[in-house]
């Protein structure tokens, strides 16, 4: 199997192809194409009618299935999955962040504890949108004996959490919010997710539990957030992802003492290349190997 | 058995006390002490012939020991092993943040990227003094899938560590300083443990690793570590301890790039108290069952 790593030749992604057991190639060459540094607007100049498979480098598609690059007789794969432990490990650190208020610590110049410190251990944790990154949190939270409650689109029981309702339940996502010391949002940016987290829900979390959002900034209404940080009823919010994103300079939220900015950063590119390498690699080898591939795009579900 | 709780008669503690078995009396009536709220210099106060055990409020006992208060004829009990969680839980946050550099984003005020980010998971981690603080973080880094280095006093096998070395093995520790990506340290402050991470330490760990300190300022020689920190081959530090402590208001740690400092703040009141009371309540019952107490004071060993 001839493979082609572009539009931009990464290396370590090539060293992956030639490791899963296939050589390298130029573009019109290759009957497989690991896409990597470039828009999906710029597919059609490595596309060609041999080119069968395609790995694309994210988890999420929207911009692929957008741009209508998703064409027929071509198998796409995402990196679905592949970046779950990276985006779950980040997300526990701005819960222990929250929950130990270590924000204000980084920004103080003085000695002095700041107020409202709890722990992890023992908490009830709230999922909204508890797959791949869910299920990677529930596993790095076994040890600190919480309860778990999770929502997710077919209501389908998440393992380790004691509680799913549908999404679509609403009073199963209130109960979530008004028991969970932390709700951690984690669904993908779909139209029903749009503001999923508005002024209702927000008003209905409970007094002090912190709100944390690992999926898109679509999620979270930015205005209803801040009103109710302002407020000073919710412990805090510490969000990887925001609306608008970037955040202009200077927004209220960087240094709002209830709240930790990341900026879209729970999967830094120093991670994601070695585990979309793996992903490469792996795929290359089941490819070879005639088995199925892992992350095919379902062009009609939208991921 | 009669148990006065001072000199602070914190309700929480005499429930606890009362919750074990026990009766409440006055200090004077009292077979045992309770203490809290006041320093070893004051123990003479409510100290009198009568006094058989003594239940004291912290995992250390450096300013007992210091002060002569810990006399001959009295059973003392240190609070050592009840806080681990809790301060498993900062540590652990501690190292995310260190990680991800979320110290960084705290302080910004734009969007922007840290240079540096990085995986807890698949990382070595080295625990300098691995006694109950340090099980109870590789406890909660088990899901993480890391490696860990133990030293200890014994060099007995610590349980999830790959390896475990005797702290006078200076061969040992100087290798889990250099393959260590993150060096906790744990140990209790005695003679022995006084400035254990010196410059000779810091210049053998690992290029970009992290130091994170829930033991004692003590342990950590200062000056070293800032220019450590400053010459900028290690990733940073992030202390819950320091020396001196409380740090001077402005002290450079305080805002340093490579920096967090946490006011000892792993084991926060509001964590402290109910998991002192569980120990009282447990301590108190053993003694009325003739069996052996918890956290019993090695006035040798200083611990």
């Amino acid at each position: 199997m001839k493979v082609h790593v572009g539009p931009v030749a990464l290396p370590e992604l090539e060293a992956a192809v030639v490791a899963g057991g296939a050589e390298l190639s130029s573009a019109a060459d290759a009957s497989a194409l690991v896409w990597y540094g470039g828009p999906p607007e710029q597919f059609a100049e490595l596309d060609h009618p041999g080119l069968e498979w395609v790995q694309l480098p994210s988890a999420g598609i929207e911009p692929w299935a957008a741009s209508g690059a998703l064409r027929d007789g071509v198998t796409f794969t995402s990196a679905a999955g592949t970046y779950a432990q990276t985006v779950a490990e980040h997300a526990l650190g701005l819960m222990l962040v929250g929950a130990r208020q270590v924000h204000l610590m980084a920004r103080a110049s003085r000695w002095a504890k700041p107020d409202g410190m709890r722990g992890v251990h023992g908490s009830t944790v709230g999922i909204l949108g508890a797959g791949g990154i869910g299920r990677a949190l529930i596993a790095l939270l076994r040890p600190f004996g919480v309860r778990v409650l999770a929502v997710n689109r077919s209501g389908k029981p998440v393992d380790g959490a004691v509680a799913t309702w549908r999404a679509d339940d609403v009073e199963g996502v209130r109960e979530l919010l008004a028991e969970s010391d932390f709700v951690v949002v984690a669904a993908p940016a779909t139209a029903e997710t749009a503001q999923l987290v508005d002024a209702d829900a927000l008003a209905r979390m409970k007094p002090g539990a912190w709100l944390v959002n690992v999926a898109r900034g679509s999620l979270v209404d930015t205005g209803a957030l801040l009103a109710a940080l302002d407020e000073g009823r919710l412990g805090g919010a510490a969000l990887d992802v925001t609306d608008p994103e970037p955040l202009p300079d200077g927004h209220p939220l960087f240094q709002h003492p209830r709240a930790i900015v990341s900026p879209h950063a729970a999967n830094p590119e120093s991670l994601l290349v070695p585990a979309l390498a793996r992903r490469v690699e792996e795929n290359v080898r089941r490819r070879l190997a005639g088995e199925p591939l892992l992350g095919v795009v379902d062009r009609a579900a939208g991921y």
